[in-house]
């Protein structure tokens, strides 16, 4: 028989009321090429919030029970019309310990070990998936150290990649000092990559210092402008991932690339320098609309940017190069830091919720689903 | 030995100031394969405008016989910083007779012939140019009539290019009633091609309808969004030109193109759709910055665009292609209209220069610089 387990969910109902909840659910038997994950440790990132809050009011938020429910605002409902009155479960990966396996080598090789997993649904106690999908770890990584093993490691492969792709030698990166951040200072490093990070505090650019990154940028300093021209100037960067969105930021950064472009034309253009400058926002830790004075020619681009995309264009050859890196590197180059462990039915108390969706820079919530209802 | 001619000239000084004047200029006698054009109209495009009057504050222009000056603010002088203390001559086309030619067959087969030419300082009586530059035009059409040959009819074939290139199947564009914008209503209804037309007054929208446009959205009417959202869910447009630039305008355009998508998605996603959506803004009469509000997922750009760049792209073959159906199209699907014809002195006159700077939608000017001096 099928083993059940709470899933977490969200539901936005046609009311304009989000709802909470723990749904006890059942776990589907291991088909042949599958195995069943005993979730250990999800990481609350950024992208997940998306799903999970969607647009709700939080201060309107209350619990009743395992069940929490908050307002939203009439003018985002439009925003949420495709997943109205659908109990959606949330957690983009996650990782854990196999208990079951089917009767395929490749599921009963995984028995008992640790693996990651991506795809939905990890705020739950159980989790069937394909044994193909399961990242498995070296020995004596924990499920906690193994939980972010896709969505961060791989959208910082992501960005070199999409830099070599897209012929651009150097990058700029936004919120730098954030898990991610960290991870790309690492990479960068490794790679023989420069690196312009843009941080918003003198802490976080000391931490990025201390990692080794040569590049950094305090956005609250006065000379901010002034230093990203220096920096972009001398790494010549003319690519950027923003993880912010909202606000001038990502317009700075085409301005100054323009300025460090301008600084080599032979003469005056009308229309700005013929060097091709682009920003991809990936994030939106500032909700607000982007701003662009345009002060950057006419040879740039903005756009969205997303991970899954990136990976189809690769191809699986190259994906399943990348996860091997990644699953070889999770304690060093791709290890993550956690401001606190909560379980499932923390994870729903208010004041917790409040606490993981600042999005502070370095904080960091890992979900454990067996720590007990 | 070489005649003379006047040239307007734009200056822009390191102590922040603009200066406009006449300038006696000695015109290059032609070498074998050039000619001489005597320039008689040559049409003031929001392209010539930038490079004219720079960032200028028009409230400060002062005439003195022919020269113009005015105060640039201090926060603009870092924009201009390429252009300093170079008189740069202006005007990107015009159309005239060739009155002198080089030796070779192909410069002497030009003598006499109305010309239409691009590549700047056409603001002044005469110019040298390669006679392969020249775009002979078919007999009987005027200078006035062949003046604007290059500009505005390349741009909307290169938007209808770009448009395939970049596997799109109908267009949105904006500020739809200009010169520009009716001709492209005329060349998508000649190719087959649907296009959304975004205007800013009933009288617009009557204007391009009495064209043969089908969809013709007014954005000062309130149910404008809803508008653009059936428009674009009618043609499938997934790619926008935009000529205002500041404002919302981009991002609602990208809004309308996501719920015009999200209509036939199977299911919710959190990144919203993955049909890709474009927009290059190509103008600035709206010189404010650009806001996005960011609610059109994660699978859009916008960019600048430019019309040099794309003629490079498609290659010297095409471009003589689609010079030749501009000179037997000039004065049908290609034909401008002007709002007056100013001499080049005229074209100092602070009143006329507030007139022509109105960019006003439908207003156009038109220099002869051979209406003596």
């Amino acid at each position: 028989m099928a083993k059940e387990g709470l899933q977490l969910r969200s539901l936005v109902k046609a009311s304009g009321e989000l709802e909470l909840s723990l749904a006890p659910t059942p776990t589907p038997d291991p088909a042949a090429d599958e195995v069943v994950v005993r979730i250990e440790a999800a990481p609350i990132n950024p992208s997940d919030l998306g799903l999970l809050l969607g647009p709700a009011d939080l201060s309107t938020l209350k619990r009743a029970g395992d069940t929490v429910t908050a307002a939203i605002p009439e003018r985002f409902m439009r925003a949420v019309a495709g997943r109205l009155d659908q109990s959606l479960p949330v957690g983009n990966e996650g990782a854990g310990v196999v208990v079951e396996a089917g009767s395929s080598a490749e599921a009963q090789a995984l028995k008992g070990k640790v693996v990651g997993i991506l795809g939905g649904a990890t705020y739950g106690e159980y989790r069937t998936v394909k044994a193909a999908d399961c990242l498995a770890m070296p020995a004596g990584v924990t499920p906690a150290q193994g939980a972010a093993a896709f969505v961060n490691p791989l959208t910082t492969l992501g960005m070199i990649g999409t830099m070599r792709l897209e012929n651009h030698k150097a990058l700029v990166h936004t919120a730098a000092a954030s898990n991610l951040g960290q991870m790309l200072v690492k990479l960068c490093l490794a790679e023989g990559i420069a690196l312009v990070n843009i941080v918003r505090s003198a802490d976080q650019e000391a931490l990025l210092r201390g990692l080794g990154a040569a590049h950094v940028c305090d956005s609250t300093k006065p000379s901010f402008m002034n230093d990203l021209v220096e920096a972009i100037a001398a790494t010549g960067a003319t690519l950027a991932f923003d993880a912010i969105g909202g606000g001038p930021l990502a317009g700075q950064i085409l301005t100054a690339m323009e300025i460090a472009a301008n600084r080599n034309a032979a003469s005056y253009s009308r229309y700005g320098s013929t060097t091709y400058k682009q920003v991809y926002i990936y994030g939106g830790l500032n909700t607000g609309p982007t701003e662009l004075n345009r002060a950057f020619g006419m040879a740039w681009g903005l756009g969205g940017w997303l991970l899954t995309p990136f990976l189809g264009k690769v191809g699986p050859a190259e994906v399943a190069k990348l996860r091997a890196r990644v699953a070889s590197e999770i304690t060093t180059t791709f290890a993550s830091h956690y401001t606190k462990t909560v379980s499932l039915a923390e994870a729903l108390d208010p004041a917790v919720i409040a606490a993981y969706n600042k999005r502070a820079t370095g904080e960091k919530y890992l979900i454990n689903p067996s720590l007990g209802r």
